[in-house]
């Protein structure tokens, strides 16, 4: 199996939303797609760049027993594109840089594509590159996410004051409560489960509710929650200069009988589950209820990072998942 | 070793070309560097991004034993860059996912960002942000770069047509030179191979020539050396639906003594030898001697991507390099 014969593969897959250079400028000002040395994009006028990458890696990041290439390729375009929901910016375009182990073959890579397109497809976003190499190990992708927000309106995570009001938005900790049935061997098609599992491995980027806020262009801080609340609240309190008090009856958790049947609290999951891709937003209480923000807390003058929560709560749990952890 | 620590070592290390938001706009219209969800660049007026995505694996690209990390990262980089030159774009920024295996610490990370920010810094681009997890196997970098081309000025390959000449800048076979000498257990300082390692482990993007083709405005088609001329010949000429004549005696190989010593030709150096970042360019031959462009061969009607090479030639070992090649 030669390179560009998995390119092309992984291309076919993702159908539509392969921008061929002869489709010329789309909605996201593609201008070349796939095959040459590097994507071309025309900037719409007054608008300016977001761009990051995410990696997904086997072993880490995912298991290939609960993620089939298909699923792989949806989870990984979801969590690189919720980078952009949380900037406020509108996805123009992906470039996938793979590593494919020894069994990866052509019904793989375009499986893959599929999911990487459907994905990308949903967001009108276009499939505009990438690499494939062998890889040592187990497969990798890693997503590099390119977007466009309006000048000046880019969501920072800076922005946070004291007295701001601090959202989130949709369930947090569903991710948590699919990793922790797959974990203990749970089938993922039971009922109680499958939502859990579906948001672990097929992720929806906020990217609605990112480009309201961005177009608002009131001041708000902004971040996805990709490593869970008790991480990521911190570092969005640290780069404001500011720290905040959560109320943890107000974390919007689970369902209690899906929490209760993983010995867990709604709470617990909410604070500390990580992959969920929600938004964390601090600023004026009138957001309350704009799309589906919902209240937790507030932002208050103390050292920058530190987070106190009231109410009943399992602390001790409470770290939240750093990807290189012993 | 947390996530936070080495990415902060790593920027540490890139220095200078680790562009801050409180920098503000730079030449390349960088607005907001590391640290947030995404980084934002502001588009220069007229201009169209190029975007492009290059992998570099421990055991498939590079060997650790002959790769310190700082070499490894000047060598990413200028691979990474070298799409860029290509399109005819100035760089404005890179992105790095890296992939790090249990003995990678700060050390090891500050180095890395050194041998980036080295070469990010003498492209004048900068270190926006990127992506740090654990690697099952080697370590592994991922660099993302963004550019900026005069809209409508991009370089793409498929653009050459029948008549114009064929040419390459520099000396091509370097890079394989300096790979063979390495696996046969050469040492790297040995003076008669030190350019051939240079080369392969410190590649020159052609960035000015690359900017001064797009300026001219011409018609060319264009495509940097990465895998050899040998294979990455016939994808521009395919690219472009036409075929090609080329006389083995203009290669512009390694000198005959180096290519003596390893039992090799300058000519069958220049034609398969991978990782030169050269650049292959079709157009008027009015631009042979264009900063240091050699002319190679001429394009001719044919099957496209047919190469016919003239002169005396080993072509049975012409295969070029293919990562997934078994």
């Amino acid at each position: 199996m030669r390179e560009e014969e998995l390119v092309d593969e992984l291309l076919a897959g993702a159908g539509d939303a392969c921008a061929q250079a002869s489709d010329g400028p789309g909605g996201g000002g593609v201008v070349l797609g796939p095959g040459d040395d590097a994507a071309l994009l025309a900037p719409p006028a007054g608008h300016t760049a977001a761009w990051s990458v995410d990696d997904h890696i086997e072993g880490v990041h995912f298991r290939a027993a609960w993620c089939s290439p298909r699923a792989l390729g949806r989870k990984a375009v979801g969590a690189a594109l919720s980078d952009l929901a949380a900037m406020g910016a509108r996805p123009a375009g992906a470039l996938l840089a793979l590593g494919v182990p020894k069994g990866f073959g052509r019904n793989e890579a375009r499986a893959l594509g599929l999911g990487v397109g459907e994905k990308l497809s949903a967001a009108r976003a276009a499939l505009l590159g990438g690499n494939v190499a062998r890889s040592t190990a187990g497969l990798r992708v890693s997503v590099s996410v390119l977007g466009w927000v309006p000048a000046g309106r880019g969501l920072l995570r800076g922005r946070a004051r004291t007295g701001d009001a601090l959202f989130v938005s949709g369930t947090l900790g569903l991710a948590r409560a699919g990793l922790l049935h797959l974990e203990r061997g749970g089938d993922p098609r039971e009922e109680l489960f499958a939502p859990a599992v579906a948001r672990l491995l097929d992720p929806e980027p906020r990217l609605a509710l990112g480009e309201t806020l961005a177009a608002r262009g009131e001041r708000v801080a902004c971040m996805d929650l990709s490593d869970g609340l008790a991480r990521d609240l911190p570092r969005l309190l640290a780069a404001s200069g500011v720290a905040a008090r959560v109320d943890a009856e107000r974390l919007p958790g689970p369902p209690a009988d899906l929490a209760r049947a993983l010995g867990e609290t709604p709470a617990a999951l909410a604070w500390v589950g990580g992959e969920d891709y929600e938004l964390l937003v601090a600023g004026s209480h009138e957001l309350e209820g704009c799309n589906d923000l919902r209240r937790i807390g507030c932002v208050v003058p103390g050292p920058p990072g530190a987070v106190r929560v009231s109410g009943e709560f399992p602390g001790a749990r409470a770290k939240g998942f750093d990807h290189l952890a012993p």
